[in-house]
């Protein structure tokens, strides 16, 4: 027998009934709607609840009217950590009586009655209110029921201020209240992002030397001078030893051979450790610093697997699954088999021990500064391991970011960012063509995805020599470097080999061709090049512009043209709008009419300035519809919207 | 630390994260999917366990899969009350050995490892099946470590047999169960039941004179005959004096008017009495009784608030709202007012004696028989009250039936029907036009409504007389009756106003003229008109075809007419399949093409026999599209499909 007369339905935004939390960044906004109604004609009023998990107290925003018995309100998170929101709603019966009179006497009615009736609700809101607004309340309880005031009391019942009097300090009587959702709030880098990976025993400057934490310091200028903030290393561990895979991926490794990063444990260390080659500790933790002293941070990468003579393969046997001749499986994926790879058992009697371990190695890097961990392959592992881990990490580091380095199916992909991981890869790699970069665009940010989803955009990684870049020259790089860039917050290339175009491939494989993977490499990162400098314009663009900071508020715009795509972003707060057009063809100018989204934009046709933050050049457009050109030397105009 | 390694999302069917149960009728199958996914590339199994409330065990039935990851099972609900379903999945490392084995197999592999560790698999097996299956799996153990065996071992391993084992007894470990969901089933009628409304007071032979229940009992074998299940009486309960309403809604009445029936009570009883005019209870009692033999059930109105002279008032004055001078509050939605009713105050001090009574009301005429319940305006009671009362109900009488009589806002009705009404009104006397049609269906049919909101489809009702059957012919009528009947489940009219074209209106109004709301008429129920014998004609093809008894399997067919709409419609075990073409033009013939839905029938192109069931005229249609014309002499064809 429950008395509330409110009914709360459909509470936007939720992910799998508030199984999952959704996710924001340090400031960004919640906007929560649901569908609150109340049997009968009552008024009724509603309103969000909400709290950081460290406080006591709900603050509260009242909701507004969407029509068809919706309801909205937004608020806006301060801190790190989870939130909950839920939503409230009851039948306002000082507004109900308002309401009631104002019907009544429009339509003629002597309100003597309805005056009297409504003393009860004066005397709560002198209860409520304080000061002047409590005195006028009781002022009032008196007027009502005196005969001789009768007018005096009619207009003040109706009056406005009363009216705002009643919103301010509502009875919430049997108010009903649906069931908390949670959002997790991560610092900003969670959803702006700008990551350059590279292999530091390549960093050396001595040909066929194997590069070190201190050679890795002396490219930092370059990096943060073109406008990365972080900077991923592949594993720095020692290298497994045994059944080691040589250049190109052959299963027999020469005695030159170095070894695949991802190969982790030798009898030089494990996961705990640096790869003796590299440097020491001391070293590492100067390499963070340094780092930290250029704006940029370190990212890790946590690759949960063995090579074959990994130390805990003796400590902990019972952590490996054994062949049935007492041998330790190696990785499989029949008739694959990865010889140079064990995997952990997750499901080991001593499970409990393995998945504490793997804590502790990530605590561990946490603790010599390391805020950012690209997660390696995270969907060969439980799921409900990943959510532990990372909820535990969280607890004690808010600030740590795990990105899931998952190229699987949607759902597998989807499942690891639900369950915690903070951002994710995504196909953006092989979304080339215009309309398959709209709908995977719709996809990742119209629909529930953009709740928990946060993507990174890479053009290419070491696993991955796109077809659309192998032997490709300047311009494709550009676009795909542009498109990355401009469509979403958190971006990454796997340089040098993508910034100094170095695509020659395995034949027919989406693979590179004398793959660092698989041994050093020397480069000149002194050299420059167009494409160098265009990527650093555009990562400065992306720093001064809030609207590219986000990946959500995204909405495309009619062009004929299927070679050309034009979309518009903006800021929660709008106070930066951006336009971009982006020719998709490497050879060709491209010619065609962009139309404004005015409805997006909330504006109506005006004549609006739109400065090229590229070349720094303003246009005037008067119209909906505007013409552009764009050649294949400098594919995309990136418009502020000015005025 | 949870080891499960399967997640369980989206399952569908749901309501609101399964705070509301989802709806079936005896017979009807529950199709449940869902993203079923484990980490890794191992071979996973799912299904559905199910359970009636009375049952302890769970039922289970195997899901297969439809791709990304999504898998499905249907399963059957056979009684009446209240089931659970949940799904289940796990990591299947017998078929997963299996399928490793296989795929080393064909890759020229040798998998004498492989055998050794099957053997568990077969050591399980044998334990879980038993006979000759039992048997053979241990007669494998033995089999799988000789060396001397390998090849016979080997084709035992890989067989279709050994699979088809490994299938039927699973190894449910570290299995992952998602939270279970509801499904509450009733008996059929509320899925197909064809309503027939009518005044028992104006069912007397002699004008001028009031009806009775024996009066009533003369116009069963009529209905009968017509098709019609339930014939639905409003109130039958003494009528309030006070503030009595007269002729055409007149504020004052006449010694001579009868006043409004749902202005219930007066000092001869209650909504526990019954109007004396009509009758005594034995009279009541043997109408339910004699409708019984002719196949009929007797609907009652369930109108929860009170005229001014309702014994309740004086009984238990707690029970309504006081103005300020202590008088009662009589109802209102200013401005207006209503003088002849008066409202309870569900929020009572004392509600819980008020709700308890109203249960008591309701369990009282269950005792007579009363299986079905019209309830008048339950949007103005609380939503919460509605979920009690009908839940107190069905836990004693799971047979009994409840439609919401809402005509309100869309989340309105909804919520009614989310709360547990059987079936809910619907807009349907509105929509008129071919694409309002098809948007309401797809709305009703399409969407989550299908689960939980069973829409009872009324051309005409006491309160709506609607604008375009007023003065309308035979034609407009059979269209909208049609229509009716053959789109949805559950339908029903207001007569003999209906089938006699009865539809003089108030002016401007889409109300009666001279209501049988506020006084008695006299009719000639013997008539007999073409509309009456389409009626019959309509309401007996529903009960010969099962894919005319429900309302979701419903697809339209594209036509380019807008005045033909066309529909093909089959039951869940697809034994009946039924194609519907109606000329919604009541003044012109006219002609189109309709294109068979062969994606939805699942058949190809191939000659059908279509058979008219309204001429028994029999056509052969060779290809997709077929010519057809309709003229308002029988504006519609309906065909069964055969062949």
């Amino acid at each position: 027998m429950r008395q509330e007369r409110v009914v709360i339905d459909a509470v936007h935004p939720q992910v799998e009934c508030g199984r999952f939390f959704i996710k924001r960044v340090v400031g960004e906004t919640v906007t929560v709607s649901a569908d609150v109604l109340p049997d009968g004609h009552d008024v009724m009023q509603a309103e969000v609840l909400y709290k950081h998990q460290g406080e006591r107290q709900w603050r509260q925003v009242r909701m507004h009217p969407l029509g068809n018995d919706r309801y909205q309100a937004s608020f806006t998170v301060e801190k790190q950590g989870l939130y909950q929101y839920k939503i409230r709603g009851w039948v306002d019966y000082a507004l109900n009586w308002q309401h009631g009179i104002e019907a009544k006497l429009r339509d003629g009615q002597h309100v003597r009655s309805e005056l009297l009736d409504g003393v009860q609700y004066l005397e709560y809101l002198a209860e409520a209110a304080s000061g002047a607004d409590a005195g006028y309340a009781l002022e009032l309880a008196s007027c009502f029921p005196d005969e001789k005031r009768y007018q005096e009391a009619v207009e003040a019942a109706i009056s406005k201020h009363l009216h705002e009097l009643f919103l301010e300090h509502p009875k919430r009587a049997l108010a009903h209240t649906a069931d908390p959702l949670e959002v997790y709030v991560d610092r900003q880098r969670a959803n702006f992002s700008t990551w350059y990976e590279f292999f530091p025993r390549s960093a050396s400057e001595t040909p066929g030397k194997h590069g070190t934490f201190k050679d890795c310091e002396r490219l930092l200028p370059r990096i943060a001078q073109l406008g990365f903030d972080t900077v991923y290393l592949p594993p720095v561990h020692p290298i497994g030893e045994l059944n080691r895979k040589g250049k190109n991926n052959s299963t027999t490794a020469g005695p030159g051979d170095c070894g695949v990063p991802w190969a982790i444990g030798s009898k030089k260390g494990g996961h705990r450790h640096l790869h003796p080659e590299l440097g020491t500790e001391a070293d590492f933790r100067r390499l963070i610093r340094k780092a930290g002293e250029h704006g940029l941070e370190i990212a890790m990468d946590l690759a949960f697997q063995a090579a074959p003579d990994h130390p805990y393969i003796k400590e902990h046997p019972e952590w490996f699954r054994k062949r049935p001749d007492g041998t330790i499986q190696y990785a499989e994926n029949p008739p694959k088999k990865y010889q140079d790879i064990v995997n952990f058992y997750f499901e080991s009697k001593d499970y409990k021990a393995l998945w504490q371990e793997l804590l502790e190695v990530t605590l561990q890097w946490v603790g010599f500064g390391v805020k950012i961990f690209r997660v390696d392959n995270p969907h060969t592992k439980p799921f409900f391991f990943w959510n532990w881990l990372i909820d535990e990490v969280k607890k004690k580091h808010p600030d740590v970011l795990f990105l899931a380095e998952a190229f699987s199916r949607p759902r597998i992909m989807q499942q690891l960012a639900k369950q915690g991981f903070s951002q994710s890869y995504t196909y953006f790699t092989w979304r080339v063509h215009k309309q398959e970069i709209i709908d995977y665009m719709v996809e990742l940010t119209q629909g529930e995805m953009r709740e928990y989803y946060r993507p990174n955009f890479w053009p290419n990684t070491p696993d991955i020599n796109p077809y659309h870049l192998q032997g490709a020259g300047e311009a494709m790089h550009m676009i795909r470097y542009a498109l990355a860039a401009l469509l979403c917050g958190n971006i990454g290339i796997y340089g040098p080999v993508f910034e100094y175009m170095v695509s020659q491939p395995l034949p027919n494989r989406e693979e590179y061709l004398d793959s660092e993977k698989y041994e050093i490499r020397h480069w000149d990162w002194t050299l420059q090049n167009k494409l160098v400098h265009i990527i650093g314009r555009l990562n400065h663009i992306r720093r001064a512009h809030a609207a590219l900071q986000q990946t959500n508020n995204l909405v495309f715009c009619r062009l004929e043209n299927p070679n050309l795509l034009a979309f518009y972003k903006w800021d929660d707060a709008r106070t930066d709008e951006v336009l971009v057009v982006i020719n998709l063809d490497p050879n060709e100018s491209q010619q065609g009419n962009v139309q404004l989204p005015y409805h997006a934009m909330g504006r109506g046709q005006r004549a609006l300035e739109m400065y090229d933050l590229l070349t720094q050049t303003a246009y005037r457009w008067q119209h909906e519809w505007n013409f552009v050109e764009l050649h294949p030397n400098l594919p995309m105009h990136v418009f502020q919207i000015r005025g």
